[in-house]
Formats: C-alpha cells, structure tokens, sequence
C-alpha cells in the first residue's frame, strides 16, 4: 500500500498485522527521509508508529477521540488520516504544523503543544458523551514524562474517582524530552521490568466474589486480604490505587500485544491505563541510541551519520550565554542554585549539572513546584535561577504572583524562548510574559540587546536582592560571544541611549534593537534623525529618561516583539497619563490581538509587520516632513 | 498557664501532656470567643489545637521550619509564637492577618493563602539547607484538600525520588474548604480506617536485610516478593510507592499518639508522611457537626446557638445571583453543565448540584484540570460554566492561553470574588484578571453593575458561541434581588450610557458605577456635568462610542477596582494611541501597583483613594473652571 493513498483511517483497517508491519517500515523510512530536509519530533514519532497503527486499527476516529499529549507525537497520526502529501512543508509558513491543528483535519479534536492536558480534555469529553447519551471511546495517548505534570495527576484523580470510561494509553519511552525524574518515574521503572498480570487479576477477582460476604471488624480484615492478595499480583498499585485498572506492560512495537490489550481495554469498565513501552527513535540507529534528548526535536541531518545540517550561526546560542554566565557566577558564589522543569537541555544546563550536580535541580515537567521551589530556596537566603521558557511560565503564574512577587523573594528568573520561536508556532510563542508579569507588584523585567548585555543581565539578576527579577532572552544564536571580561551589575531601571537623534524617538529592546538601528540608519540617508533608546528595562521605566523625552516633545515609538496588549508600550502610556499632560505622541508597534501560528521568525515579523520597512513607514508618518520641520 | 504569657514557643517546652491538655481547653474557648467576635477560620483552627502544641512541643521553630498550607490553620501557631493579645483585630484593617504573615513574626516563614504550597517551599528550604549544611527539620503542615493540589503532587514526586529529610504533616480531617472529592481521598479514606504499622515495618526490612543477595533473575523475583510482603503490611502504599515513608494514622487530638509519631518521624531518614486524623471543629458542636464546610470560615456567631450574626444585606450575594441564573437557564438547555474546583459552598452551587447532580462537577482544589476540563466539555458542542474566584484564575492561567483562547473554545468563565475582597486580604483580592485576560486573543470580559445586568450578562456567556467569555462578578451582597423576568443576551462589545453630561465622562463598570454616579450626581450640584458609562464590556470596548467621545473632546477618567498596570484603563488609552492623533486627555483611576493588605472593602477602597470625594477631585482636577468653560 502507498502511503499517499491512505485517505482516512479506514483505509488501513483491513491490512493483516503482516501489511501492518510492512506499512510500519514504510512510514519510518518516509519520516527518516522527509525529517531530514524539514526537521522536526522524529524521535517521538518513530517511537510510535506501530502504536499509532494499531490505535487507528481498532478504534475509529473521529467518532472515537484520540488526543495527543504531547502533540509532537501525531506525525504518524497526520499521515494516517491524509496528510502525508503535506510533509514536505512541515512546520512551516503556512504548512503543516508539528501539532495536531483542529483546522487541518477533523481527526485533530485537540490541540496540544504544551503537555499533560489530555487527560483533563479527555474526561471533559467523557462527560459530555455521557450526558448526550453518546457511545464511543475517549483515548488520550499520554507520554510518560506529561503524566508527572500537576494538571495530569489533577486529572487522574478526578477521573479515577468518577469511574468513567476512558482509554488512557501511556506511551511509556523512559524519557519525555529529556530523561524523566521523580518517584512516579521509578515506580514506572518497576513496572516495565514487570509481567503482565491481567488475567491473574481476573481469576482473583471472580474468586474473591465467591468469598461469602461477612460483616464488621471480619469484613474488613477480609477486604484487607483482599487487596494484600491483589498488592502480591499487580504491579500497577499505584494506578489501582487512584482508581484506574492497570494493563501492562505492553510491547508498544508488537502488533499482537497491541491488539490483545486494546481489546482488554474496550471491555472494561471504567478507566483503564494501558501501560506501552516503547522505544524513542525506534527503527533510525542514531535517534534510538540518543540518551539524552538530542533526538527529540532536531533540524535538517544527514541520513546515513545523523549528523546536523544546521547552518553554522555567528554567534552562540542565548541559553548557552546565560548558563555560561550562570556557571560563571556559581563558581565564585556558592549560593547560586539552577532549577529547570525538564528543560535541562533545551535551555543547555548540562555542563551546569556536570560541574554543580548538587546545585541543578531539574523538576521533570512540573512548572508550578519548579517555581516555588525557587521561592522556597530564596527565603533561606541562597540565590536560585529558575531557567523556564516564556509559555511554560504561564504554568507557574500564581506560583509567581502568590509566592514570589506577594512574598517579595529573591528569585531571579532566566525566561527562555521570549517572543516568536519560529517553527513550534502557537503553543510555544512567548509573547505573553511581559503582560502577565508586569502587572505584578515588587518584579523588575529585563532583555538583552546582545550577548554582551544579557551576561551583564544575568549577573544583575543574581546580585539583585531586593525581590524577583527577570531576564528573557529569544530563541536562537545570538550575533557575536560575549565578552570576556569582569561581569557588570546593570543599575535598575536604566535604559541606554544608542544613538542620538532629534526628529522621533524609538523605545525598544532585545532582538528589536537592531531592527530600530537599521531603520533609524536607513532613515538618516533621508535626512531624518531618529533616537534610538534600548530601553533594557521593562519594568522599572526609566522615568528620568521618559520625562526628558516629554520635554523634548518629539514623537515616540515603541517597538516590541512582544502582544500590544499590556506589552512595554502600554506602559509607556501608562506612564505619561500618569505623569504628564498632555499626552505625548506615542506611536506602538507589536504583535497584533491573534495567536501567531508556525513558520520563520522572519516570517512571521513580516506578517505582523515588524520590519525595517514597517519601522520606516510608521515613523514617517509621525514625523513631519522636512519641509514642514523646517 | 494564662494564654497571654505565652511569648514565644519555648514558653510551652516543659509543659506535661497534662498541662497541654489544659492549655488546649483554653485555647480552644479563647478561639470559640474572640471568632464569635471579629468572625475568622474558626473549624480548621479548633482541629489543629493539639496538633500545633505537639509540634511546637517537639521541634524548634524559627530553627525548624513550619509551613502551613493552608495558612488558615496557623491561629494557634500565632497564639504559641506571642500574638495571642493581638486577636481582638484579626482580619481587620492594619490587624492581625488571616494567615501567616512574614512581618507579623519570625516564626511565619512562608505565606499561605492559596492551598498546596506548602510542600514545593519544603522542598525548596530542605535543598538549602542542605547546600548551606545546616541542621534543623522542615515541617510542611498540610490538608487532605490541599493535597490534591496539582503543584503539591508535583512535589510529592520530587521529594519522593531526592529522598530529603522532610517531614510532611498531613493533616487529615476528611475535608478542605468542602468535603474532598477524588481518587486520593478515597484512599485516605482507607488509611484512615486502618491500623498503624511501622513498627511491622521495619522488623519486615529488617528481615529483608538478612536475606542473602542473590543475582539475575532470582534477585528480581526476590524484589517482587519483598515488596509484595510490603503491600501485605502497608497501608500507605500509595505514599510508599512515591518514596515516602508512610506513618499513620496517628490520632490528631492524642498528645502520646502525635509525641510518638513526630518522635518516630525524626529519626527517620528521607521524607516520611505523617498521616494525622483530626476533627475540624473539634469541641464546639456546631462547627463540630458541619458537614459541608460552612464553619470553615466565618463572620461573627452566638456562640450558645452558632447562629450567624451576619447583619442582614439588601439583595442576595453575587454568587447566589450567578448560580439562580445558571439553574434557571441549565433547566430549559440540557447542554449547560457547571464546574468549579472545591468552590460548590462558596460559589453557592449546592442548589444546582442538588437540582442537576450529573451536570455539576466539583474537581477539588484542581484548577488546572478544572480548565481545561471545561474546554474539553466544549469541543463536544455542550456549555461549560467554569465558577472560579478571580484569584484561583491564577492557576489555571496557561490552560486559559493554551487551551481555551488558542483553540477558541466555548467556555463561559464566571470569575467569582473579582475585586478586593476585604478580610482575606492580600492572597485574594481578585485584582488581577483583568491584566492577565485582556491580553489574550479571543476572549470577551464583562462585569455586571447589578444583579439585573449579572443575570442576562451570565445568560450572555451561556449563549455566546463564538469563543470564551468571561463575567466577572464581586463578592458579597447586591444592593436589591435581580427582577424575575426573560433573560436577555447582551450585544457583545455594547456599552451603555447611564447618565449624560458634557464637562466630562467617566467610563467604568461593575462596582464602582455607583461610586462614578455618586460623585457625578454630587458634582452636579456645583455645575458640573459629567457623563457617565458602563463599560460592561471590558473587552472588547465599544469602538464607536470610544470614537464619538473622541470627537465631542471631553476628558475621560477611567475608573476601576483593579490594578492600574494592564487594567482597563490601560485598554482605552491603547484604543486611542491606534485610533487617534492626538490622544485625548485620559486619566486613570485604580489600584497602584502594590499588594492590598486586609481589610474592609471599603478602608482598602479609602486606602487606594477610590472614593466619592477622590473621583470628585480628580474630575475638578481634569475639568476647566466654570469661568474657563464659559
């Protein structure tokens, strides 16, 4: 069979397990080859291929639900229900997206780019079959590493006491995207070495029906042996526990252990977690001996090595500037204490772990207990970094507020990924933080110009001791290495004037900045002169500056790669309606009021108009002509 | 020993069991009569009075480190750390706060408001502690309810795989706020009925100590054995499966029960759980025989009767008003379906639970899950009504972004205690949701400014079926009941003109419209004219009224009970930096950008300056002169 000519899932449903096979081969070969020129979760979705099949198999979508936790595991999925034709524009502009995109299929009932939402999503669906009277299956196909987040076990207690049907499938691959920690990991680990023991279950249920009910104190040793007997047979006591039957473990690459146990599974009453083992990068040497996650998500490679194709950038990338600052510092300051949800290696603390493993703590997927956690080491006086990306911040939002700002500790927060990320699209762009932060009392925010600043910015963050505070800094290279030379403690509040200019004046900051340089340049060539500031600081304002410029009375911009919505403009409004009237002529520019979805983060700047060109215009029209400024 | 004498927990150390057993009879009648008074977490308070001696009896605090989670249980603690004279002015304006509070006393380490903090602090103070190598305990105090946190599960499977020292106090009395819900209480249900059995315990592995290593296979059925001879003799699997030790359950109100636990936790290596039963409202038998949680917190009561002494309202409490409206229209469509995290008694919903019991959904402290729950019940074309206090909001904040706003789901949000809400003070003012909703692509905001409007805006939500919307409502009382009539569905985005004028307008909505009409109607008498609006719709605003007001270029104040950074007042003047040149003459009323302490509404009202005379002022302040004006 063709892959291209698989439509709709039924087309598979009458392939023999023999032709199961034969289509598994083919799909790895397909996604080895597409990935190499796109990119993109090859690991996860090698891993999951027979999986995947055998889903599609035996239940039918999209009357049966399937929800992908994380999503990056759906490419299998995408190619089973017609998309394989579009895999040449993965993630990218305007092509297919790495997630499941309720607009590109009506297979695709859940969108999920940020983890363990399935299974609150999946007993919502639950419910609403139930009270329409409606009969089909609910299957949320969870990885192991999503299942520690807090909103899973939220979830698996909820659903494990309301005893709905639901078809959980732990897609157990012993790392999510990094190796997995914690105590649920272990008993995981306890599991897979385990045999299965349904059947036994059965047997001993049907004769623990037979024991002649008995009451009182009786009773209960009786029940008390009862499940002794089961704790001697199951192994999955910890799910037993919280209400689910436990299937497993399952070969995740065996089509006859797949088959046998999702019939196991549609017979049984309630929710039943079926426990699959399978192998990360399954079927591509290079991807299934990856220990570490380098796997998981990767650019274009070579085929036979693996090896990268990425283009040689300038400059070294801004979380290896920030965890070399990082390193830098904790070597003279003991204090110095990193945390990270799971983000050891995308936010590149591994040499930090290696040199300081008493001092990197890395909480698995868990951004509320990460930043507490942070909280909690601050009020003891040490100096904690909690490096987290802008999106999964929003996870630990109260925690931020709650503990940290209220509390008024000294954290100081590394957000990684700030504004557009490019080719993970619109579960992953962190253009919220500053909105969500900013409102809140006590926390200064920062981001960098360059690598030279951001070194500055970490170490300012650390000596800061006065409450929370918060550097972020963008995906990808930064322009040049910073410099080596003694790290300086950055006065709060201070922005910085780059050049001078009397016509308009540009407030920005980050990855903006050159932006504002080129056009203010560009503009020098037709006799404008534009200030441009880097307004470092996002919070504080530097008010002495913004007053100044009152006084001036020369139009301003401001320029964020960031929502317009509460973003750094909206505090410079803020700030003159405080201070001054009338309003000054403040012009911003910013993401628009919409969810920006995948492809280049030139592109996607393009499509908001964040351009030189969109900086031009915009200031033309502000400024008047020069035969009207003269 | 009089109570007053009390300065400091060493006070309390040569005390015999006998003593403290006369202690407790004092401090719980000292509690029953100073509550009767100033009202306050009286249940949750009279189940810790042995608890909180026996701890400060054996461990050392500010040394040892208590957390209270939540911090409404930490009465007695403040009574035993030299506050006890303080308790006349408990929960009032510059009074003793409500829970813990780090200025009040050094024996107040950590903050609690918000529940299932507790065990990430823990975590953090142990890591410290252990970086600094220092020697003390770490003493996280927590609930059954709290438990079920998703961030304190988080944290449970942290502790449980770095094996600590930490000694985590569960205090269990078979309900939070409101009785537990979930898998995890049905199994404290079975622990709390079962026999202790540590000691059997370590003979067991004692035992297994001795028994001869062996290798391969043979070594991991022996595993198997081991831990199945475990399960025989363990109650607290589920906690020994997370790497706890399990101890319990051990009598919350027997001085020799809690002295030999907390003995036996210390000598412990690695985190232990202590699984202590108490009784919420132990010896006072109204509070004692509560069964649904309305003596978890309360106003002041007779305490021969326990009858309220609550001064009588005019209209009906804003959540009562929400949940009528909510069963009136769940009554004629079969597609609405109510959720709320453990908030059923506080967000009134008991009515509705009785009348629908398949469409209510109580999640317990869940709110991530309960979100995203939500927006699970909507893909499948039902409607949700999420009930949450604004300050919960907080937590399910990323589920908001990622799940509901990004894929433009139907859930309608009733954010409940929107605004200050007075003696719990700062942990739970609702002053934030504004800032952190407005900036989300798709979601319309609105706040009723009576209870006629809070029905059809509730209506609104329930019929809106282009996206999330949310109503923000306060709490306590409407000034009259909603009239009984045919609910009506709003035209998004529509404001309305309440009273005209020409010297100025004041846009504002909920609250404070009767502050704006006050102050207008008061201004009125020394010739001005000022306009008032409601703006109901805080997203989106009313661009074509915007726009006249624009054009007819009267000063504009902004008025709202919110936070001044990313508030409403912020989204006007946005409006006008994208419409027009130049901005109108704006000002802002609200809340500045600091944490509200505890109080009556309206002393935090005074405090912030959001009164009549401070709205007058600020318009005499925006408005010429008559003479000018003529």
């Amino acid at each position: 069979m063709d892959l291209k000519e698989i439509k709709h899932p039924s087309d598979i449903k009458a392939l023999s397990i023999e032709e199961l096979k034969g289509l598994s081969e083919k799909i790895r070969q397909f996604l080895i080859q597409e990935l190499s020129v796109t990119g993109g979760h090859l690991g996860p979705n090698l891993g999951v291929v027979e999986l995947t099949l055998a889903l599609h198999h035996a239940f039918d979508s999209p009357k049966d639900k399937f929800i992908w936790d994380v999503g990056h595991q759906s490419y299998v999925h995408k190619m089973l229900t017609g998309r394989t034709d579009q895999f040449s524009t993965l993630r990218q502009y305007k092509g297919l997206c790495g997630f499941p995109k309720m607009n590109e299929s009506e297979h695709d009932i859940w969108e999920t780019g940020h983890s363990s939402t399935s299974l609150s999503a999946a007993m919502g669906m639950a419910i609403a079959r139930d009270i329409k009277g409606e009969d089909h299956s609910v299957v949320p196909v969870i990885g192991d590493g999503a299942l520690t987040g807090g909103m899973a076990l939220e979830a698996l207690n909820h659903i494990g006491s309301e005893k709905k049907n639901i078809i959980v499938i732990l897609n157990d691959n012993e790392m999510s995207i990094a190796p997995n920690v914690g105590a649920l990991h272990n008993i995981l680990g306890r599991l897979r070495s385990g045999q299965k023991y349904n059947w036994v279950k059965d047997e001993l249920e049907w004769l623990m029906k037979k024991v002649p009910a008995v009451g009182g104190r009786l009773a209960t040793a009786a029940e008390r042996v009862k499940d002794s007997m089961k704790y001697l047979v199951v192994p999955g006591m910890f799910f037993e526990e919280m209400g689910f039957t436990y299937y497993g473990p399952v070969d995740g690459h065996d089509f006859d252990d797949l088959f046998n146990s999702i019939q196991y599974a549609k017979k049984t009453e309630g929710p039943i977690l079926v426990h699959v083992i399978t192998k990360k990068g399954k079927g591509y040497q290079p991807a299934e001996s990856d220990k570490i996650g380098t796997w998981h998500g990767v650019g274009p490679y070579k085929i036979e090595s693996g090896e990268s194709m990425k283009k040689a950038s300038n400059g070294p990338g801004w979380s290896k500037i920030v965890s070399d600052t990082l390193m830098k510092v904790a070597d003279k300051d003991r204090d110095v204490v990193a945390i990270t949800p799971a983000m050891t290696v995308g936010s590149k603390l591994e040499d930090f772990k290696k040199k300081f493993p008493d001092r990197l703590f890395d909480v698995g997927i868990a951004e509320q207990h990460a930043t507490t956690l942070a909280g909690g080491v601050a009020t003891q006086g040490l100096k904690p970094f909690l490096s987290i990306y802008s999106t999964f911040l929003q996870r630990g939002f109260d925690q931020v507020v709650h503990d940290i700002c209220r509390q008024n500790l000294n954290v100081a927060f590394g957000i990684d990924r700030a504004g557009l990320v490019g080719a993970d699209g619109e579960t992953h762009q962190g253009v919220f933080d500053i909105s969500f932060l900013r409102d809140l009392p006590n926390i200064s925010i920062m981001m960098p110009k360059d690598a030279d600043e951001c070194q500055d910015m970490v170490y300012t963050a650390l000596e800061h001791q006065s409450g929370p505070i918060a550097v972020r800094y963008p995906r990808g290279n930064a322009k040049s290495a910073p410099e080596e030379r003694p790290l300086q403690k950055l006065p709060i509040g201070k922005w910085e004037v780059l050049k001078e200019g009397e016509d308009a004046v540009i407030l920005t900051f980050g990855t903006m900045i050159d932006l504002a340089l080129d056009a203010a340049n560009e503009l020098e060539k037709e006799d404008y002169s534009i200030k441009v500031v880097n307004a470092r600081f996002i919070k504080p304002l530097d008010s002495k500056l913004l007053k100044e410029l009152y006084k001036s009375q020369i139009p301003m911009l401001t320029l964020e790669e960031h929502a317009l919505k509460g973003g750094f403009g909206s505090a410079v409004l803020e700030f003159f309606e405080q201070e001054n009237k009338p309003m000054p002529y403040v012009k911003r520019m910013g993401i628009p009021d919409r969810f920006i979805e995948h492809g280049s983060v030139n592109e996607l700047l393009e499509e908001v108009g964040l351009t030189k060109s969109g900086v031009m215009d915009q200031l033309k029209e502000m400024v008047p002509t020069k035969e009207k400024r003269a």
